[in-house]
C-alpha cells in the first residue's frame, strides 16, 4: 500500500472489535496519523470500549475521542433496548440487532471532528460479506454518504472531498483475520460479543459471536476469544 | 395545503428559534400529528431550549424529545466554544456561527426515532435566502440526505421513503414571519437569539437576530422580541 496522497491524517473508528481494530491496523500501515474515535451509546456490551482503549493504546493514536450518546432513548435495538432479546441464530432478514441509524450518526460525529481537525479521511470498518445486512455497511450506502459530507460542510464548499475509507468491506471475515494476523493485531485484546460479560468474556452465540467464530475457523486460525463457558 | 396521503406522523425538529417553530405550525396546519425533537448540544444560546418547551407545548405533539448531544468536545463553532468571538456584522463568507455537520448529526438522530417510530416524514426549518450561508440549509444538501436516509436504514431496505419537508427553504424571512402569523404563530414565545440571556432577551447584533429583525421590518409587523437594551 502507499503513502495517502493529499493528507496524512485520518480518523478512525475503533469499537474494540474485530473489524474496527483491523482497521485502525491497516490505517496506520498506509502511513496515516491516526485520531482515534468511540462511541458510547449505551450498548450493552459495554465492555467493547475497554478492548477499545487498549486498542488505541496500542497503536499510539494522536488523540482517542469517546463521545457520549444516549441511544438508548430512541431505543429499536437489542443492542440498545435491554428489553429486546439477543438473538442466538441467525437469520435471513436484518436482525434486531440492527440499531437505527447507527453508523449515520457515527459517521456524522466523525465529519463534525474532521472539520474541526481539518482531516479529511475516516476509517470506518464495515464489511458487506460476513455480516448481519446491516444496511448502513453495504458500499451504496457509503457513496451516499461521502457524497453527503461535501454538501453537509464548510470545508465541502471549500472544496474539500471526504474520503470514507472501508478497507474490509468485500472481504471474508476469514480474510480480514489473516489480514489483521498479517499487520500484527492481537486479537486477545478485541472484543465482538454483543452481550459480553464485565470481565469482557464472550457469550459464544451472538451473530457477532458466529461471525467471529466461523472467521477464526475459516482461517484456520486459533481463536483467542475468551468465551463465558 | 392537502393532508399527508402516506402518513399521518411527523418529527419535526423544533430549536424554540423562529423557523422552527413556524416549520412546526405548517407541519400541524399540515395535518401531522407531530414529534418534537429538540437538542441540548451545549450550544451558548441553552435559553432557546426553555422557548422549544413552550412552543412543543401551544402545539399539543405527541412527545418531546431532547436529545442530549455534547458538541462542545469536538467544538469548531462560536455557537459551542466560548472562546470564539460572536461575531456582530454580517459576511460575505460562511461565519463561524456554523457548527460543523450539525443539521447531519440532527437529521441522523430524527431518523433514528423516526425508524424506531415507523413515521417517514420528517420536518426541518433550514431557509436558503435570509440565512447565513450554512452548507446544510441548502436544497442540494437536504436531497443528498433523503437519498442517504433509504440506503441507511432497515426501513429504507424494505421500500419506505423518507420525506425531508422543508416548508421554509425558498422563502424570505419576511414572509417566513408573515406565514407564521396567519398561522396563529406567537413569535414572542420565540428565541432567535445566538446568545440570548437566561431571561430569553436577544442581543440584537448576532447574526440571526439580524435576519430576524430585519424581517420582521420588511414584513411590516411589529417585532415581539424581547431585547437586552
Amino acid at each position: 500500500m502507499t503513502a495517502p496522497a493529499t493528507s496524512d491524517k485520518a480518523i478512525v473508528l475503533v469499537s474494540g472489535g474485530l473489524d474496527s481494530t483491523t482497521t485502525l491496523a491497516i490505517a496506520k500501515e498506509m502511513g496515516f496519523e491516526c485520531y482515534a474515535l468511540s462511541f458510547d451509546y449505551g450498548q450493552r456490551h459495554i465492555s467493547e470500549l475497554s478492548a477499545a482503549k487498549q486498542v488505541v493504546a496500542q497503536y499510539a493514536c494522536l488523540e482517542h475521542k469517546i463521545m457520549q450518546l444516549d441511544l438508548t432513548t430512541i431505543g429499536g435495538s437489542a443492542l440498545t433496548d435491554q428489553t429486546i432479546a439477543m438473538p442466538e441464530s441467525l437469520t435471513d432478514n436484518i436482525p434486531v440487532t440492527y440499531v437505527p441509524a447507527r453508523n449515520t450518526l457515527f459517521l456524522s460525529y466523525a465529519l463534525a471532528w474532521a472539520e474541526v481537525l481539518v482531516v479529511n479521511n475516516i476509517f470506518i470498518g464495515v464489511n458487506a460479506v460476513d455480516y448481519s445486512g446491516y444496511p448502513d455497511c453495504r458500499p451504496e450506502y457509503i457513496a451516499a454518504y461521502e457524497q453527503l459530507a461535501s454538501l453537509a460542510t464548510k470545508a465541502g464548499v471549500e472544496g474539500v472531498t471526504f474520503k470514507i475509507h472501508t478497507p474490509l468491506i468485500d472481504l471474508t471475515k476469514a480474510a480480514i483475520i489473516q489480514k489483521g494476523i498479517a499487520l500484527g493485531v492481537d486479537y486477545a485484546s478485541t472484543i465482538s460479543c454483543y452481550q459480553a460479560d464485565s470481565a469482557g468474556r464472550a457469550c459464544g452465540v451472538c451473530d457477532s459471536c458466529r461471525y467471529r467464530k466461523a472467521g477464526f475457523e475459516a482461517a484456520h486460525l486459533s481463536d483467542p476469544t475468551r468465551y463465558q463457558s
